[in-house]
């Protein structure tokens, strides 16, 4: 991936150079920038964005507007095979949100999960082997230049933040990740009950959790819920909670889907993650010289924009 | 700092204690425990404990709740006192939430800010000289031992979370970082306009902006307000947000402020980080064996809890 360098170079440029060098090394996925982060997604070529695969979206509709969501099968293809099952039946509809735990989670699914009035889960499978990770063979993977506190090594799959070490691969809980709620049992979970990160990165739950997507748009439509008073952020009358329906997103007519994806794996990303790690913006004092995974997700426009 | 091991040890110990050394060697600020995250908190004597000094205080209503923060003048001398001078006057009261950006701020303060019907600051400083960080030295600043993305090294003073190099130390935007808003020139910001992180950590704001404290309780009153529609999340109409009131903790009543916080210096505090990077409890299939700065944040409870 090649930086493009557009834009004023001179004194600024090479005094931008000193401070970049001093605080994180060139390298081709985290180079210093010339352009800043505007600059960049307005440079960036059609070919740069991607329309995700409809049968790959989830929308969760909230009387407060829809949460889209892009699914990755490559990390856990039982888990989203399970839920697209689990759509087919239109199971969650009328179910609830019931957990808002302040900078954690929002969870959702069905409120008498653990009764003997539980919705039927019909032909999706009641339990499934944990994929907490998988091997990085065969993975297109784009490291990015960042000390992370928890991989050894973090960047991009197709879109999706992950950390890996050795062999191994998995999806990170940044912001918006779409997980799969479990018990102890770490095979007892099944895409009937989802949560969404809404807050700080609790990224101790990676490996610990089957991670199936992340939200592309209307992520604030979860975050922005009342938190629940109980124990975890539970609800105290799980019913209470917000009314839910989720559609898969084949079912989703046209203009309810009209949005793309920076292509992780072109260098327009690239030089997006260096435009966020150092900063000309007039604004920023301190040119910054760093990036972190979660703060710097793929950007998500809407297609009219482009 | 020691860590008391207290609990059962024996061959799950040893296995913890291999899988802890392969990914963080052991430091005294953050090595392997024995104890689960609960276990060290009801083991913390009370001397582990403090009330935060009332003058530190401060208190943002709103209609849903109300946010109690701490203020640390060892970082923003003068900021501090601005908005100490701002509060005694009871600058903020009857003024709005003018900003909600999802995953990022929530930001308050004069709606009519840049109009000519301004709220007077009074006695208050207009402009002020940045404090975005201060000299290292004499502060007293617990390490620990983890890997960040925006500072060489990491740890808390007086349970603030600080990022250093060299000799620099400053407070981080963590999830309920406390700051003062500012325009392009450094120096335009006087504590009128405050914001608090409501999402994953923004540390790229790190050293751009003066951090005055952070929440100890009730950030999900700003962190469950509606976003804002307009660009960076402001409200169309900047007068139509949550209406506010903010007082120094001194004037508060004592059950207003009968809150405290686990000591960063003490020894409970260390156990407490080393609990959360070594996960034993039961449904932690992967013990992570790691811990990042905004993931660590010092616990605070109700005294009455005690």
């Amino acid at each position: 991936m090649n930086i493009k360098l557009i834009g004023v170079l001179g004194a600024f440029a090479a005094s931008l150079v000193l401070i970049a060098c001093s605080v994180a090394p060139p390298n081709p996925a985290n180079s210093r920038s010339a352009m800043t982060v505007a600059e960049v997604l307005e440079h960036a070529p059609p070919s740069h964005w991607r329309q995700p695969d409809p049968n790959n979206l989830v929308e969760l509709k909230l009387a407060q507007g829809s949460v889209l969501f892009e699914l990755a099968p490559r990390f856990a293809p039982k888990h989203v095979a399970n839920l697209k099952q689990l759509l087919a039946q239109h199971y969650f509809d009328g179910l609830a949100v019931v957990r808002v735990q302040d900078n954690y989670v929002a969870q959702w699914g069905d409120p008498m999960a653990d009764s003997d009035q539980a919705r039927d889960l019909g032909s999706a499978n009641v339990e499934l082997p944990a994929e907490f990770y998988r091997s990085r063979s065969g993975l297109p993977v784009r490291l990015i230049n960042s000390q992370d506190a928890y991989a050894e090594r973090v960047g991009f799959v197709e879109g999706f933040p992950i950390g890996t070490d050795g062999d191994r691969a998995w999806l990170t809980h940044c912001y918006g990740a779409l997980g799969v709620a479990r018990d102890v049992d770490p095979d007892s979970g099944n895409s009937s009950g989802l949560y969404m990160v809404i807050g700080h990165a609790p990224r101790h739950l990676d490996r610990n959790v089957t991670l199936i997507g992340r939200a592309l748009r209307g992520a604030e439509h979860l975050a922005a819920l009342p938190r629940g008073t109980g124990i975890l952020g539970f609800y105290g009358d799980l019913s209470a909670g917000a009314r839910i329906a989720m559609r898969n997103g084949s079912e989703l007519a046209e203009d309810e889907r009209n949005l793309e994806i920076l292509r992780t794996d072109s260098s327009s990303f690239a030089n997006y993650v260096a435009a966020r790690a150092h900063r000309i913006e007039d604004w920023f004092a301190d040119s910054v010289g760093k990036i972190g995974l979660c703060n710097v997700l793929p950007p998500v426009r809407n297609v009219k924009d482009s």
